[in-house]
C-alpha cells in the first residue's frame, strides 16, 4: 500500500482544533490541488470561499447548527456550486446562457465535490485535519446572504480545516461488496449486507461509548428518513436562479 | 510539496489504455480509498458497477456517445448514487422512507462524487490513469437497463481506468484567485478572471494544435451553453424514483 492510499484509508472527521493558522502556502497548495480534480467539459463550475473573520465564523457557527468546531477552526471552506461565472462568459461572448435543466445542476454540484475531495486530501497530507459541514445548508439563505453570493451560486457544503486537537479513530465503513458490484447491479444482496453491517456498527459504537450506546446502522437509518430533511432546500434554489427541467 | 500534493497537481485525463488488465488487489484498494471518503450523516449512499465484461463495455462505449476508451480501458467504473439501499435499510426497521427533497438528492450525488474521487487519486497513485465520463448522462435509460440498476438508483457518471498507454499533459486551470474568494465573494474580479484565463487557454489550444485551433475558454463556453445540454435526465430521475421537492 502506497503513502497516499494508506493517507486516503486512514480519513477520520476532525472536529477539534488547534488555534493555529494556515499559512497562505498551505491555503495555496489546497486550492490549486482541488482545482486540479477533473471537471465537465472543462466548465470549472464551482467557487469556494475561505473564512478566516473571526465575526463571520461565529456567526456561521450558528447558522450551520451550532457547531463549535465552525467558529474554533482557524480556516472554514464553503464549497459553492457556481454557474454565475459561466453566465459571465457567455456575456463575454454576447451569448444568453441557456440553462435551467437538472443536467446543469448536477454538473456544477459534481464538479465542487470533486474538487473538494482533492482539497480534503491535500489538507490531510499535510497534517491537517478537515471535516464536511453539511449543515450549512441548514439556513442556506443567511449564509448566502453573508457571503454575498451572487445569483445561480449555492454552497453545497462546508469544511473545517486546521490542524488536528484529537484522534476519533476511524469509523467503519460498509463492506466494500456492499457497495462494489461487477458487470451489473446485484440487488439480492443488499439486505444481507447491511445486516452485516448492523453488527459492525452496533460493536463500533459499543466500544466508544463504553456500552451506553446500544444501535446499529439501519436504525440510524430509519430515525434519520422518517421525516423529510432540509425540505427548504428547492425553494432556496430557485431563489438563486436554479431550474431543475 | 509532499508526493500526495504532487500527485493530485500531476492529474490529466487519460484516454488510451494498455490492455493490462487491473489485479483483484488494484480494484480492492480502489475501492476500499473510495469508501473512505466522507459521507453525509454516514448515509453512504452510492454504490459503484465495475465492468470488465468485453461486450457490456463495447455497448456502453456507444451509449456513452462512441468514447473508444469506454472499450478499451480494462475496468469501467460507474458511480452511482443509491438511496435503494437506505430504503432496504429502512424497511429492515419497518420504517417507511420519507425521501423525495432536492436534499435527499443533493446528498447521494455528493456522496458519490467524494468516494469517485477518491477512487481517483488512489488509482493515480498506483501509476493508473483515469477519465471520468459524463456522457454515461447521454443515454441513462438505456445505461440503467443493462447495469440492472434497482428504484433509487442513478449513473452520475462514468470513469474509465487503466495503465496510460498516452501523455495528453496537464490542462491549465483557471487562476486560483478566480475561484478562491476571501470571507467573502467578491463577483468584481470575475470578468478579469475570466479574461486572463481566455489568454492562458487560447496559447495552449495553439501550441497542442500547432496552430490550428484558435479559440479562449468563454467562447467554447458561451457554445456550450447555446443550447439545453441533456434535457432528458430530470423526466429520467423521476423514473428511477427520484423527487425534488
Amino acid at each position: 500500500m502506497n503513502q497516499t492510499v494508506k493517507l486516503l484509508q486512514q480519513h477520520r472527521s476532525i472536529r477539534k482544533y488547534k488555534t493555529e493558522p494556515l499559512s497562505e502556502d498551505q491555503i495555496l497548495a489546497i486550492i490549486q490541488s482541488a482545482q486540479m480534480a477533473s471537471s465537465s467539459s472543462n466548465v470549472q463550475a464551482y467557487s469556494v470561499i475561505g473564512v478566516t473573520d473571526p465575526g463571520m465564523k461565529k456567526e456561521l457557527a450558528v447558522l450551520t447548527g451550532n457547531q463549535a468546531y465552525v467558529e474554533q477552526c482557524p480556516l472554514f471552506l464553503i464549497w459553492c456550486a457556481d454557474m454565475f461565472r459561466l453566465r459571465e462568459a457567455c456575456t463575454l461572448q454576447d451569448t444568453e446562457m441557456v440553462h435551467g435543466t437538472m443536467e446543469n445542476f448536477i454538473v456544477a454540484t459534481v464538479d465542487v465535490a470533486l474538487a473538494a475531495q482533492n482539497a480534503a486530501v491535500a489538507a490531510e497530507s499535510m497534517g491537517l485535519g478537515i471535516v464536511y459541514i453539511g449543515g450549512i445548508r441548514n439556513n442556506p439563505r443567511e449564509v448566502s446572504k453573508l457571503l454575498m453570493l451572487p445569483e445561480l451560486v449555492y454552497p453545497v457544503f462546508g469544511m473545517c480545516v486546521g490542524v488536528p486537537d484529537h484522534d476519533p479513530g476511524i469509523r467503519p465503513r460498509l463492506a466494500s461488496e456492499a457497495v462494489y458490484h461487477r458487470n451489473t447491479y446485484d440487488s439480492s444482496k443488499t439486505r444481507l449486507e447491511i445486516e452485516k453491517y448492523d453488527q459492525v456498527m452496533r460493536e463500533y459504537y459499543l466500544e466508544r461509548t463504553k456500552g451506553k450506546r446500544d444501535t446499529v446502522w439501519s436504525k440510524e437509518m430509519a430515525d434519520k428518513y422518517r421525516q423529510p430533511v432540509r425540505a427548504h432546500m428547492r425553494a432556496f434554489l430557485e431563489e438563486q436562479g436554479f431550474r431543475f427541467e
